[in-house]
């Protein structure tokens, strides 16, 4: 996997780069949707593909480890076989979903013990068995096992689970250069820097991180409850000490002007699931502003739900429209409304990279967060 | 609107014809997928026009009054310009979903009076009423007023039920009769036939319907319930008392067997909710036999969801991994589902077409059969 620099901004961290992977080439800043279970909610594999563009999309561990399971996975040929997806991958490690979702979890330090939230069923992560594991998904980025604290966690409580995340990242990379890929193709694994919102723990998390010397690396435990200044505090400190020459990826973050933000604090890649979460809620992002198409001013507004047209769909679906699909609960709605928000996130990564290539980005980035920042 | 029999099976009553309307020609037999509130369930407008080619879409007037209202699909300049089908257009009267979804419903001489399944809202339902709605959603093909009695309802009851049907289609006709398109291109009035399964009733239902000399004619009451030879020998009566030279509808109907059958008693259109509802539940239909996708069985089978390709997706994507999608609530697996079914549906119908045709439509036909009874 190789990280290609292709210009940077003068006036912050912002850069645009290439990064080559067995399956292609992705230009950054990126944005990869998130298909939890194998499948993008709301999108066939040929809209990711043909109407948004997505370069990489996100394959959660824990829910694919759990359904339809890593055997058959396996025997498909690994995920892209499996759902038809030929560009890359990106799995996380399952420990936040462990976290979140699964049921009477144990922590060791060997590991995860926990119950399934869909059957019960007992099961245990540990740093190898989720190298083991997204080496049989077949991801093109393997993220490292980490245990991500609740924001309000103590100082203590922090220091502790970094370290040993730290120490869990030395078992997954030898697990890691023990092993080798399945099905063909090179996969790289991505450590994630921990350590709360205290800057100290923060900055040691990042230089041990960077030691590692992996081909990319991950800000993970943020966007977890903290205000939005922590978050942009500690993404500013830890950018500040990955290594330049390799991809940041800002896991789990966020709304549009989040983007943009981190993107001038020198982030290349993220992941959210909000873009298709508040699709299916009816919450509609555009280059103007936010839409609530349940808001009755939308109710005989038969203009298109987005003039600017960066989907072939918005140009022909009116906003009266979408609406009486979102009030009634039809599933086109909701299908309307994610591939809309997708389609707009990945083309607000492009008009950023453009911006940055062009030298412009910085006046570009100010302009556009009043402008998203506005609740049509 | 002309309807022009172009081709009829010498073994059968089987016809082929074309069907000329202000939104283009309708190619028959023909089955029409169900957009209830102006959406086919699970599928784009975009997939019904290119991926599977329907020729033209159902909408349901209950729904449509209820939400979003005539007012709004009046003011958008119809239902074609509100959800951007440009193709045709029928709309059923109402009368089905007043008795089958509404609550507290009271019938009169006048007309029905019942509470929103959705907000308890009282309406009344009309003859005249229901004719303007259909004239305001802009269908091309609007459907006469008509009561359409349980299958266990007693001859009494059918017969008087049958005779309100009747009165209630002269007040359709006049209102049609005195009031003009809106928008600009012509629509059609079809009256409907009851009598329920009571073979006089039929027929005496059929020669009135008959008479009133519509564009085309429909048959309803029936897959409510009773026996298929029942509807079998309802509709091969009513077939035989109907114009030839005009189209019939059997509303409602019905499996891929029930298609065949019927367009072999001389019926040339069909609606029903069974491809899209069926799609959701994880039911296939494919052209050798119907597959239940929760079925363990398909948990590693590789091969595509229908070998024979009717559809793109059909060939990219496994049963492996359409199960995993419809066992794991994915929406994505309801989509891909609704889609093959209907693109199932319709390939059937053209196959019938050009076996017509070409004069081999009962052969094939009874080996049609055979293979859609079978359970994969």
């Amino acid at each position: 996997m190789t990280f290609t620099l292709t210009a940077r901004d003068l006036k912050s961290s912002a850069r645009a780069g290439t990064l080559q992977t067995g399956h292609g080439l992705i230009e950054t800043p990126v944005f990869m949707p998130v298909g939890t279970a194998g499948a993008v909610k709301a999108l066939h594999i040929k809209e990711l593909r043909e109407d948004i563009k997505a370069q990489i999309v996100l394959g959660n561990t824990y829910h694919l480890f759990l359904r339809p399971g890593v055997d058959i996975i396996a025997k498909a040929g690994g995920l892209h076989k499996f759902n038809g997806w030929s560009k890359p991958i990106l799995t996380d490690s399952g420990g936040y979903q462990v976290y979140s979702l699964a049921d009477s979890r144990k922590l060791t330090e060997a590991g995860v013990t926990f119950q399934s939230h869909i059957d019960g069923s007992r099961h245990t992560f540990t740093p190898e068995s989720v190298i083991d594991i997204q080496r049989s998904i077949g991801a093109d980025i393997i993220m490292a096992f980490d245990e991500c604290p609740p924001y309000q966690a103590s100082r203590d409580y922090v220091d502790n689970s970094m370290q040993l995340t730290h120490r869990w990242l030395s078992r997954c990379i030898s697990r890691f250069d023990e092993t080798d890929p399945k099905y063909g193709f090179s996969q790289s694994l991505f450590p994630i820097v921990q350590g709360g919102s205290f800057r100290d723990l923060r900055a040691k998390s990042a230089e041990t991180i960077s030691a590692a010397g992996a081909d990319g690396n991950a800000i993970g435990g943020l966007s977890v409850g903290e205000p939005e200044e922590v978050m942009y505090e500690m993404t500013s400190l830890v950018c500040g000490i990955l290594p330049k020459e390799k991809p940041r990826y800002l896991m789990g973050v966020g709304t549009p002007v989040n983007l943009l933000q981190s993107i001038a604090l020198g982030i290349d890649m993220f992941d959210c699931v909000m873009p298709t979460r508040n699709g299916r809620n009816g919450m509609v992002f555009t280059p103007k502003g936010v839409m609530n198409m349940k808001n009755e001013k939308w109710k005989n507004d038969f203009t298109p739900v987005d003039e600017e047209g960066i989907l072939a769909a918005d140009r022909t679906c009116s906003k009266a429209f979408l609406r009486h699909l979102v009030i009634s609960g039809e599933m086109l709605g909701a299908m309307l409304a994610s591939l809309h928000n997708l389609a707009f996130y990945l083309w607000l990564m492009r008009q950023a990279r453009e911006k940055i290539a062009a030298g412009e980005f910085s006046p570009w980035k100010d302009q556009m967060i009043k402008q998203l920042s506005q609740r049509l």
